[in-house]
């Protein structure tokens, strides 16, 4: 994993989310480095309510760090 | 889905929150993307105390970010 | 639920803290629309030590925003 | 409950983190007003690390806005 | 516990970690006054992943607030 | 554990993500300094989705506060 986030800088809130969604991800990944595991614990995970609302609870804060870093896009693009 | 997040301002807060509850929802909606699997899921935490509050959570912390786009509505419109 | 949050802009800290707990209510109202379950998960989740602590959470992360909002209330009325 | 939070300003950190200690519990009060209910709670959760974490994670948050109010008490008092 | 928590300016991020630490135990502390039922629930939580993970999340609450009053430390000591 | 953080500036936003995590595990090491629990514990929380998330998510919070140390890397490097 190279310099896989060069920038928290995108042009739209669109794109903000989804590079919120890739940052909540990574953290697992770093943490649970075996691709096997993790596929394993996604298929789980997926049907449990309480895991996937804290999945949208990182995804939250992330965002609100790109999103101040992008100053909210107060300019409409 | 498209660019579905154009923009984070809205005229007020109510349309605020609304648009912090659909954030907190799409998260759910990237992680699962079955809808089958996530109405079933919904009917189960719709009835659960903790998965109820912890969406008011990630919806808060969302409102925030919102409000922060929109300078806290602070001039009323 | 028309426009019920016209502005996060109150006069006292106290009614501030009364705004956040309508705003962590909201959401559940709005995840789980039927008052009647509603009822029921309130009584259980009153005398679980747990919930009360993480509606408590939410409650502080609303009142964080609505803080912002009105300066911190720095100037006292 | 009249006026109880007047004002955030407080002379030191130290007064901010007993506020911030009010703050975390007014909420639980308001959520479960029943007092016999509240103490019956308090001892269970007295003994469970779990919920003693929880209540020092919402005390954390109300300091983070307690602190902003305050200037985060930069010139030294 | 006198004045306790003087001042939140600390000369280095290393510092401000501590206490950060530090700030994250006295709720604990002020929930649970009784210290032989403290150590006695440090030893449970001390072998639950879950448990420490959330006071790592505490600790974070509280440096993001440290950080900010020693506008995080931009200039190198 | 010397001065282990001198500064919150680094270069990249890949790189302080790499910080967020390094934070993220500090509390866990100080909280639970035995380095033999510490390894079960890893292997244990490394299967639970539900621990993952959680570490997930202390990243986000020390990753927000690494972000406004460094001005959100906005100007391009």
């Amino acid at each position: 994993m190279d310099n896989w986030l060069p920038s928290l800088i995108v042009p739209t809130p669109t794109e903000g989310y989804d590079l919120a969604v890739k940052l909540a991800r990574i953290a697992v990944k770093k943490t649970q480095p075996d691709a096997e595991v993790r596929d394993k614990l996604r298929k789980d995970y997926g049907a449990d309510a309480g895991a996937l609302i804290a999945v949208s609870q990182v995804v939250a804060t992330h965002f609100a760090t790109i999103a101040i870093a992008n100053n909210h896009w107060r300019v409409a693009k």
